[in-house]
């Protein structure tokens, strides 16, 4: 069967996440039904990475295998038309042989975590952003997640409910830049734990507020225990962004 | 009394418009309730341009006097407290002369709009851009827009319900620039005629499909017809971002 690789953008704020569940919409659900519409059969879309409900996606990827070939470029209106209106939109597609994986064959994924630091609410990014009024300093969050980057057991920023085999990953790249009110964290690495991306921000927004150091972060980290890390962010600042393919 | 002046961003999508009207709730009269429950009597809000139903702001601004003086940074605060659950921020408020005006002391407004040219619907900018799927050509847009800078008679491009008096208007700057799938157009000029940067915006897409040429566009400001224009851009995306005082 013909295997072909989507590239996808949502809007997580109606789905309980990438993942099928019995507990209400999610957006594997919605494409999958797109695809069943389109095919006639059940076919199931495998993600690259299942974001929790309420995280954005601007690039996640999947892979489905069709009955029937399609051509690449009608595949994505085909989708798009089916899912409406829900906020899904299918960027592309592409033919791919059948040794490529969404999940397993991924080398790198990217996050954005989008922070809107100002003392007034949110109103044109409500459900875009984490909303923090305290004045964070942005370089010294810089500095410290400096700490987190490269190859670590991740235990301290994981989730509790976290299932994943290994505690061990590998962070490529942990970035905070400021922009007027907007503070952008970008995190890049193989592949992350539950959480893990918002756990860290959540622990940074301490180091942003003064009430911890870049020492108090590698104390966290070298702890392996989640009691030691800080609060985990909210999901409506997160977006996966990126997912690459070597 | 003491006059404040504000800075205000909001969402254009539920509201009739920044004015008040009887047919729906307004930014103005959002605010006007949220200032008499603060200071418990009816004052009128100002502001410096009547963005249209479904247009945003990042930086309106308004001027109202209040009964008794209030610490200009705890206006915002309350406001925005009482604006609650509306997508509704006062960012700033400033405490200024008499004779300051938001609408009559304005010396420039800038306007941003937003489009999303790609062949794939919005998911996350929905509601926050124009979506475009046919290839825009933004260089020819750019090139074309630059027919329209200057001092002009822009009947051409007024809504044709349009009340200002005169149809003259000074644009000092229509610059079109693409960011990937996003095409920005910044507008700026001392103030704007009903719909005009919709318009001018609508009108310069039919350059980007290379339907018209900036001869087309020269053309079209020359003939003082809004029948001679393009179409409107629709209000959702459309920016209010600055007004400027000197």
């Amino acid at each position: 069967m013909p295997r072909y690789k989507l590239t996808i953008e949502y809007d997580g704020a109606p789905f309980v996440g990438w993942q099928r569940q019995d507990n209400g919409p999610s957006v594997q659900a919605a494409i999958e039904e797109a695809v069943t519409a389109i095919c006639g059969e059940h076919r199931t879309v495998h993600g690259a990475g299942r974001t929790d409900a309420g995280v954005h996606a601007m690039g996640q990827v999947a892979h489905l295998d069709l009955p029937n070939p399609i051509a690449p470029e009608k595949l994505p209106l085909a989708i798009n038309f089916h899912v409406k209106p829900l906020p899904i939109a299918v960027l592309k597609a592409e033919a791919v042989t059948e040794d490529f994986h969404a999940r397993f064959s991924a080398s790198g994924r990217r996050y954005l975590y989008r922070i809107v630091n100002r003392p007034a609410r949110l109103a044109l990014d409500r459900g875009r952003a984490w909303f923090v009024p305290q004045r964070l300093d942005d370089q010294a969050m810089h500095a410290a997640a400096q700490e987190l980057v490269g190859t670590h057991d991740f235990t301290s920023f994981r989730a509790s409910y976290c299932q994943a085999k290994s505690p061990l990953r590998v962070l490529h790249r942990l970035e905070v830049r400021r922009q007027g009110d907007v503070i952008e964290v970008t995190a890049e690495g193989v592949s992350f734990l539950h959480h893990q991306v918002r756990n860290m921000v959540g622990t940074l927004r301490l180091v942003g507020e003064g009430k911890w150091t870049a020492q108090d972060i590698a104390r966290a980290l070298a702890a392996r225990d989640r009691k030691a890390g800080g609060p985990t962010a909210p999901p409506e600042g997160l977006y996966l962004t990126q997912v690459r393919y070597d």
